[in-house]
């Protein structure tokens, strides 16, 4: 770290991920313990990351931060013990060496941070976010090793997004959280024709946030309790099985199932939870008609908390099954780019594939399709330019 | 039994019921034993009953049926366990005596039954109407005792309307169903005050019917299987302790529970199944709301397969919650009659209940409310001019 320039920072990219194993519920919330564990795809980066910016000067007066531009709290409770735990390892690191001056360690941060997305797809922007600004810090202090555990304290599925391909979150078993980590199952090269279809439903509001939701789950849905504790642990264990035998029929018929059983202890929450809307609801039966037309199964849903669908299927599928979805949710005539992301091919549907799949189409239910895959982990980039932070340690363009 | 006359009929009438600890899935299909106990409450036969006339002759040539004016399929194996079991009772019971022939016995059967509700108010009509059958069957044959076995052979949830008031169906241990009875927990006279109102919502299909969709939950849910193992138990307990003490808190938040986890278990079914429709969910949100302005539980809902809701309240809250849900779901200018049954008085709705409840109000999604109480159990009507059959043993006004 070159501490005697004014400003000293880099920036890194961080990807979304999406569970096929559901984490819904803490054991406990000040480390964000789970009460069970999980399991993850990451998806690409090129479609879906956060970017951010991490800086450290003598010169700044406080921390701060921006969010897509806009300033935002530093003073952030999770955001704070993410900047600690660095900390932490970075003197830990340096204790053992002489060689670098622990004063930048009290220097104030500056965090930039965007995302390439925009926060109506639905996707849980906090996971990237997190595993980006740990990320950051890491490089910036020049800490090495095991980051998801600091990841997790900032949200608790941030610590799948440190890593690319398929990620299992280990619920661990220690009460002060060391072995609550992330771990690859296997890299995003793995399966090469695994993509994703993300299907960005119109919604009328804004649905009840996921931290505030699982905690009235854990107090309240005895259906949780019993998944986290009996249910999930062999589920893990089925999930990793299908992941390495490439198997998308037990991939699929598992994703979906698993979804199907997070939202039922969400309707078990007491008050109950719906983040499935009749929108929602019908992209399932169409996902079940389009399987059983086929006779197995092609496409596999999964819902986190919110209406948007996120549908799993081998390359082979997607030109079809975007052509029924389509069919299904004619776009608006003027409304936004239907199919983004990933090129996708065009497909003709046999006319007894329309009528046993495509029923009673809802126009303009879908706002658009976002074609991706599996993708890498956070990455350090290179090149200056792409910092969001100029050299005084600002937002770049702002006055 | 007058066995010298040409036609020898009775008619009866029989109640709905509504479960508050919700029956789903059998554990044997043939003679309809449930995997958990339930426990509901008889509705009054002023607003929703069946009435079934059963004759029978020497001159019948076969067994006959009418539902609702439309000649139906007699032979069918729910029906025919019915009259089976009925007249295997009737011969137990002339077995000890010698002064009825059991002649009658070997004759054909009439029955025709309707029902004083649409079918399109989505309530069980199956219930009330296999309770009316055996009801009449058993009168007609002179057969007296323990029925609920019998009717529970028609439809499951069929036995527990062979009572009033508010009635538990024990799940049984014996295989052969013996003890799979229903028995009365409290007359309708118990709790004087509490009142029903079902919300009619304006569906737009037939949802998937319950016998089908309980047998998929049976072996595709495992968390139907730890809710009738493990949490029904003490939930029936519970809810008997509440009708006893006439506690409307303990009832009516318990009853919210578990028509949702019902819900949520045919969520965690494969693939699942959905009952509640958005229309629902507003219901569902609206009742909490009313219920936490009110700062404790005025109105309970509970969902049975399909979008409907019950809404359980004590008298004095009736107007007030009616005048909450027309304001909610402003009902179509020249719609049918909104508040139907038992009466309503108005009420006037404070500015602060109404900014804090009433949110959103969505035109037309609930088509009528039909207000009505706890009632007795299945009768036998006396007047000859209420037979739905003619002295010719076909329905009357038929050609």
């Amino acid at each position: 770290m070159a501490e005697d320039k004014a400003v000293t920072m880099v920036t890194c990219t961080a990807p979304v991920n999406m569970a096929v194993i559901k984490y819904w519920g803490k054991r406990d919330s000040e480390l964000i313990l789970p009460i069970n564990s999980s399991l993850s795809v990451t998806l690409h980066q090129d479609q879906l990351k956060t970017t951010t910016t991490a800086a450290i000067s003598r010169d700044f007066k406080e921390d701060r931060l921006w969010l897509n531009g806009e300033e935002a709290d530093a003073g952030h409770p999770r955001l704070q013990a993410c900047l600690r735990e660095v900390r932490r390892l970075a003197r830990k690191r340096r204790g053992s060496s002489t060689d670098a001056a622990p004063l930048s360690l009290a220097y104030k941060v500056h965090v930039a941070s965007e995302n390439n997305f925009p926060t109506a797809a639905g996707l849980a922007s906090s996971a990237a976010g997190y595993a980006c600004l740990v990320f950051a810090l890491a490089r910036l202090y020049g800490v090495e090793g095991e980051l998801s555990e600091v990841a997790r304290q900032g949200s608790g599925s941030a610590c799948r997004s440190m890593f690319g391909g398929f990620v299992q979150w280990h619920r661990g078993e220690r009460p002060d959280g060391k072995d609550s980590v992330a771990q690859q199952v296997a890299p995003e090269t793995h399966w090469p024709e695994l993509r994703v279809l993300v299907l960005v439903v119109s919604a009328e509001k804004k649905p009840v946030g996921s931290t505030a939701g699982m905690q009235t789950s854990v107090d309240t849905s005895p259906l949780l309790k019993h998944r986290a504790e009996a249910l999930v642990p062999e589920r893990i264990a089925c999930m990793v099985r299908h992941i390495r035998e490439r198997d998308f029929e037990g991939f699929g018929q598992l994703t979906m199932r698993d979804s199907n059983q997070f939202h039922a202890t969400c309707l078990d929450t007491f008050p109950p939870i719906f983040y499935l809307n009749d929108v929602s609801r019908r992209i399932i039966a169409l996902a079940h008609r389009y399987n059983a037309h086929h006779g197995c199964t092609k496409v596999a849903y999964t819902f986190d908390a919110g209406p948007n669908a996120v549908i799993f299927a081998l390359a082979d599928t997607v030109a079809e099954f975007v052509e029924v979805v389509r069919r299904s949710f004619p776009p608006a005539p003027n409304g936004d780019q239907f199919v983004r992301g990933l090129p996708v091919g065009s497909a003709s549907l046999p006319e007894e594939l329309l009528s046993a799949v495509v029923l009673e189409p809802v126009p303009g239910a879908i706002r658009y399709i976002l074609h991706t895959k599996p993708g890498p982990g956070p990455q350090l980039l290179d090149d200056p330019s792409q910092h969001l932070l100029g050299a005084d340690g600002l937002p770049r363009g702002s006055a």
